[in-house]
């Protein structure tokens, strides 16, 4: 029997990710990223057998439709195309309709394009690369996996905003939380390291990357998650502010502030860029610290102590935690971040198990902690979101 | 020795509440409130020996000088004003500057009235009751007592917002905290019971009533709060959003909303009355419950989750808890509210004690739940903010 693949497309405003995916192994044939669409630069580039090949895309415009028909003579030229079984492509904002994967059809891009309004950077764009894809391969099944699907289980008291009911009734304002795939992810490969059945595991997933969410997981599903209305919400992150007092917006607004420069300022200036004035990247942060720079140190301080006091507040949630989880670059690979945590946990009996919290790095997964008080460990398990839409998109063939 | 008693005086933009309290009782011997300044209604009420008398303020303006002027005359026809030995006058915001109680002069007041930009609302009217006091008492020494000032001991980690550090520097945006008054008195009250040193305490200090705050009591010093650069951050309030997401802000001035709405709406319409769609006062929200409002349930459950969470992360600052209390109206009173919010603290080891729970209501202190785990109790201490007015301005008179 031959290999099946998956290819799998995450379509940006001015971008698009793609990768064909062995749907056993999980490991990519091939991968690759368009980018600088809508300006002359714009280029594609991928990775095969280890060599990286880059060619500009020479067309004025509608750079999404030619990155994908470039994709599709680059799977020909390969000879993987009668191997590739489904198209999965992410899509931020499921809204409140979209509960799991789905099937593509013209009713499920209508709906994308409707919960535009929710999500206006990111399904719009989506909805480009999915048309594309459709156009180029009309016949391969294609599939749609939510970032906000897997929170979907979170209950009211969770998910709804103290504000007036009408805001909820009117514009859907409420708590939809994104990473969803890769928080699924990583608390069901939990509760395989755990020998626990999923649906009798409870876990804090903690997603520390240029954008940053904690989740709180019971019996398998998302109850409570930091991310809000819009990815703006809760941890602070490499430019976002996160969490922040709404009688800030208010004073910056009466100060003469525009509306533009208020919320450009907390969503792509604030953050570990704003608190250190040096750079968004959390290692740029942690040199700069090491060299004694106060202002990194005070990113690093307020980051880990906000993440800490997430992972706290998610126990009212959970009540009984299995496992709490480090993924995403920062979690997965900064060891003083973690163990700085690790240090605030030790109110919940958490232990760092230092050759393990160092072991556990650079792609391996492993305990770095462990609660007696709590019978629980902390754990990292490197996130896989790609693997997930294949896995999704190969479960909705059969 | 004759009794000696201070004048307490609240003062805001159209009201002004006073109390004659005797320093060493702590009893008013006479209270009362001037309300409807600024209208043709403007009133003055009193009580005095369980009596009370209201009076018509008959000027067409300057309403804030001529309630002071009354209580001069009022305090002199009850034979008061030789045993009167200061004033004391609470004021919401006093910045960075003031980190205790401070005896009047004119660079305080001025200082007081720079601060106004922090609290628009609040310290222009303080101002406008200090200088009338001052003009109406001017042989006595007045004393301002801030709702920030305890709160000044924060760590940097908790006080700064992961924004641009321009933003404070240029405009002190931070988490300053408020409701500092009622927190250091019951985290001192609070030592007392347990027989400790108030310096070796930490408490959690939870703050219920139409306003809300929770804060975290390390050593008898504060060290986090969830109220921030206004008092709009944090928890859940009577009409007040507390935390929300900026983007859902964004997203209504995109929606064509004006400021002015948008903030109105998360000031004044929303938490238990947003919620509720009834009511913000929580007694109307459990009673509408009882009959089976499915809204007020949810304001409910979304109020006492939040409240559950904020003191679980407040574990984390702390390290190690000795006392969770709970203080302010509904706090003192709402058996159902501490009921729920202790039950998500069975995470952490609580046991509620119901008969302690019930007993302690209506102006009664006591434990209300026991945690061997973490070797801590939570407990209902009244909180009593004028008594710490008199106290203060008492000590800096000596």
């Amino acid at each position: 029997m031959s290999n099946s693949y998956v290819l799998v497309v995450n379509s940006g405003s001015s971008s698009l990710k793609f990768a064909v995916i062995d749907s056993q192994s999980g490991d990519a044939i091939v991968s690759g990223l368009g980018e600088c669409f809508g300006l002359s630069e714009a280029v594609i580039s991928w990775k095969y057998q280890g060599e990286k090949t880059e060619e500009t895309i020479d067309y004025p415009d509608n750079h999404h439709q030619h990155a994908v028909d470039r994709i599709v003579k680059l799977i020909e030229s390969l000879g993987l195309n009668d191997n590739i079984i489904a198209i999965g492509h992410r899509v931020v904002h499921g809204g409140e309709k979209f509960t799991s994967t789905v099937r593509i059809n013209e009713q499920v891009i209508t709906e994308i394009e409707q919960l535009a309004e929710l999500a206006p950077l990111h399904n719009l764009a989506h909805v480009k690369g999915i048309r594309a894809a459709v156009k180029a391969f009309p016949s391969l099944p294609q599939f749609v996996v939510f970032d906000t699907a897997f929170h979907q289980t979170m209950p009211k008291k969770a998910y709804r905003d103290a504000i007036p009911t009408e805001l909820y009734d009117e514009y859907a304002i409420r708590r939809y939380g994104f990473h969803g795939t890769s928080h699924y992810y990583v608390s069901r490969e939990a509760a395989k390291m755990l020998d626990k059945d999923v649906n009798d595991t409870n876990v804090i997933s903690v997603h520390l990357g240029n954008g940053a969410s904690v989740c709180a997981i019971r019996d398998g599903q998302s109850v409570d998650t930091s991310m809000g209305f819009t990815p703006q919400a809760g941890l602070m992150m490499g430019t976002r502010s996160g969490d922040i007092d709404p009688g800030i917006i208010e004073f910056l607004l009466k100060k003469g502030w525009t509306q533009e420069q208020v919320f450009d300022t907390l969503y792509k200036k604030s953050g570990f860029l704003g608190l250190s004035g040096l750079t968004s990247d959390a290692r740029g942060v942690l040199e700069a610290m090491e060299q004694g720079n106060e202002d990194a140190k005070l990113a690093f301080e307020v980051f880990t102590y906000r993440v800490a006091k997430y992972i706290a507040s998610y126990m009212i949630p959970l009540q009984r935690v299995d496992a709490i989880i480090f993924t995403g670059g920062i979690g997965e690979n900064s060891l003083p971040i973690r163990r700085e945590i690790l240090n605030y946990l030790r109110v919940f009996g958490f232990v760092e198990d230092e050759a393990g919290n160092e072991a556990a790095r650079f792609g391996n997964s492993g305990v770095i902690a462990r609660s007696e008080l709590h019978n629980a460990v902390a754990m990292v398990i490197p996130t896989n979101e790609e693997l997930v839409i294949v896995r999704e998109s190969v479960a909705l063939l059969d």
